[in-house]
């Protein structure tokens, strides 16, 4: 059967990457609790493509993460590109795997278990000079508006915001740490079940510690880069002002 | 050239809804202050079919809406889904128009002007029984959690919420009144710009307003019963707590 | 500790819903071929509030759905429910869990195996009149255009669409015959993995076999009603043409 | 009143960018045949803040936005930015404009108008040591499977497609003229309107002009290439597959 993909291309172009984008997969990552857990994945796979061929074989993407799935691991995943570099035939492979990572929170007083959702994603590609991976880790906080309150003879302004860490590896690391990490430098974590005892002590811890989100940029960025670990990283931080219908929004890059 | 659509049908099934969804189209809509504003809108246009033909007509529709888009006022949407039902031969029509609809809003205390975006649909059918139109509007606002502040000691978890209020017409109203309605039933309203001075009112506003979401969809609610022109509508809310990764939300519906 | 939420309430009015939204929750589902699968959720939970109460007690939502995240077959989403109900003091309870729910598929020529996600919904609520359950099964299938094939000496156009059924049940049946049946429906099933062999076939198969989205839903629906056992159920086609940029669509309702 | 913002900072952490994310506007720009045409926007605006400031001042990005609203060419674009750094004191400002831009296309053989939307975006940042300007424009287009039409019988998949062009500019130019190009280089353009006897010419002018993924983005590199105006552009396609549930895509980059 012809195999049109192989042919020959003379337009002298090649490209930078050519795959699948946007497949959903069951996938089973490492969970430092419970070893393990299942969740549903987003994936992108590429390969460079050399100026002389016409097209790649997007079907072998698939067969490559299909045997994956059942293991992402971090270096499992860089395992899985390299593989897509070797069967592709390319120079370099690209992947990202975006996923919910469920952890059990207990709420602070009360300490009545729910399940919190985190956005994740694993960044990684693979080429002649070695194997680079990046995580990326969402997590949902609550911040007070320090001018808010300096400014206001009662209350203060508060809402939801997302902490996105993203980590250039580096020594292994938990998912966990860096939530831990993010949600102590909030005014305070958010929880899936909360009872009124609860409910006061985070009122008031988070009133007591009012922080833009340039704030909890700074105090993330500091204690990572305390760890020692990361050779790059950058934390952002958006704020679903509760008084406004847009976001505020910081970020600070590390690059060693 | 052969008409597909026209063959005959002998599966013996009614459709209840054929025709284009998702077409993103620029429109021009009423305004109360400017006479009428352009904004986008994602439009669905369907037609019921009769069990005896094979499809619909798709173009038709397009060709419809494309005479129309100059002005969608609320009467002007219902001669184009009478033109639909004429041109499609059909016993019923219906459709959705989805669009931002934009308004200039002063601060508070510094007067500043800003833009404030709102989300608006109109929903409509015509057959052989009448004209139906629906109005659906959706309005930003802050909320203050009465139990948050009346078990703390100090501060008070607030957050953005959205309210929807979906009205079947009755007569004549304009989108902004509202609006107004519901930002008068919230802890305070949202703005795109707030100075200081701005930002001291409203978190202190807000803090000696609380509501719940319960507490905004009823009083919403009896501004607009009050009103007595809309012989059917719902008001929803549904708040991004601070405090919670998920919404808190409330209901209410008044059919007559 | 004061509760709020418990206080009375003079406005006189009931809301219909209140509850919590947009929940992300892993949960474990029943799958035909494996037992059970582990898949990650979206959650709404409402109760009816009679108009003497100020507010609702949003934790418990929380408390109950947790208890029930490892099994939920359709029969324990009721009980689920039915704990909602009770827990909450409510004359009915509601509930929506959105989830991709996979499947490995063979591709059809070459054999090799793929999984496929389906966006699946259980919907349901409880009160003194009974329980109620619906599930909602997406399936994205190809179809080519009949009109298309009839008035073109070569080619006709086609694209990938997504088909949504959804059931009042009737007694238990399985996700993946419902899939089976809307699968059969269509010009051609989508497959993640395919190979060369596996492209000529469906693309030979899809073009014998055109559908209009009128002809596929009125293929499901016929074969949904030869089953006899779902006394009300929906069929929506839409499909993301490929030589416009919005979609075709249409939707069959069977009432008994 | 408390400047909070204004207070001094002893982190020692300089913040790459801070501002105000995700606000929905209307605006004004340049349209090749109408001079100019109302939209509405998403826009992202920021400015790096210095290591010895505690925060920046969220109001002054909004109030410098609002007056350049109606005029949002791309040189008043840049005048803008320069604005948000000179006001905000920062040696950098950075800018995100997303628009859907609609234009009158008329269906190829009929010759009946409709209106197409494409999504675009300008990206800018001023700084000391200059202003750089980028335009994304996204254009949807057909493409017709080479392989399936190669190895098979009869028919060819094909489904819609996106092609995202991103040009550093450079001189003026049209995004008119950008979006030509685009649907030139694919099987075939798409359209909001077309009647039969246009969709009989499509289906064969696609047929008859087979394209990857990597062609499509090959032959756009060529087009923009061979202008030599842009410094630098990428050209991304992605077709959402008509047999599969995922996109195939494809990327190329131009640095000079």
């Amino acid at each position: 059967m012809l195999d049109v993909q192989n042919q020959a291309d003379t337009r002298e172009i090649p490209l930078a990457k050519v795959g699948v984008k946007g497949l959903e997969y069951p996938i089973r990552v490492l969970d430092k609790k419970n070893t393990s857990q299942y969740t549903s994945a987003t994936v992108d796979l590429f390969a460079n493509l050399p100026k002389h061929f016409k097209g790649t074989h997007m079907s072998r993407f698939i067969e490559i993460f299909h045997r994956y799935r059942n293991d992402l691991s971090m270096p499992m995943f860089l395992n899985m590109l390299a593989d897509v570099r070797r069967d592709l035939d390319a120079e370099a492979s690209f992947g990202v795997v975006n996923f919910p990572y469920f952890l059990e929170k207990t709420a602070p007083i009360s300490a009545l278990p729910g399940m919190m959702s985190y956005r994740c994603s694993y960044q990684g590609n693979v080429n002649a000079h070695g194997r680079h991976f990046t995580v990326s880790i969402s997590v949902p906080v609550a911040t007070v508006c320090p001018c808010s309150k300096a400014i206001s003879e009662r209350g203060a302004h508060n809402q939801r915001g997302i902490v996105k860490v993203v980590l250039e590896l580096g020594p292994f690391f938990w998912i966990e740490d860096v939530i831990d990490i993010v949600e102590k430098a909030a005014s305070s974590p958010v929880y899936s079940l909360l009872k009124r005892e609860d409910e006061k002590f985070i009122t008031e811890r988070a009133y007591d510690n009012p922080k833009f989100v340039e704030d909890v940029v700074r105090d993330v960025y500091l204690s990572i880069r305390n760890i020692k670990k990361f050779p790059r990283f950058s934390v952002e931080a958006e704020n679903f002002e509760s008084i406004h219908n847009h976001s505020a929004f910081a970020r600070a890059e590390y690059a060693g």
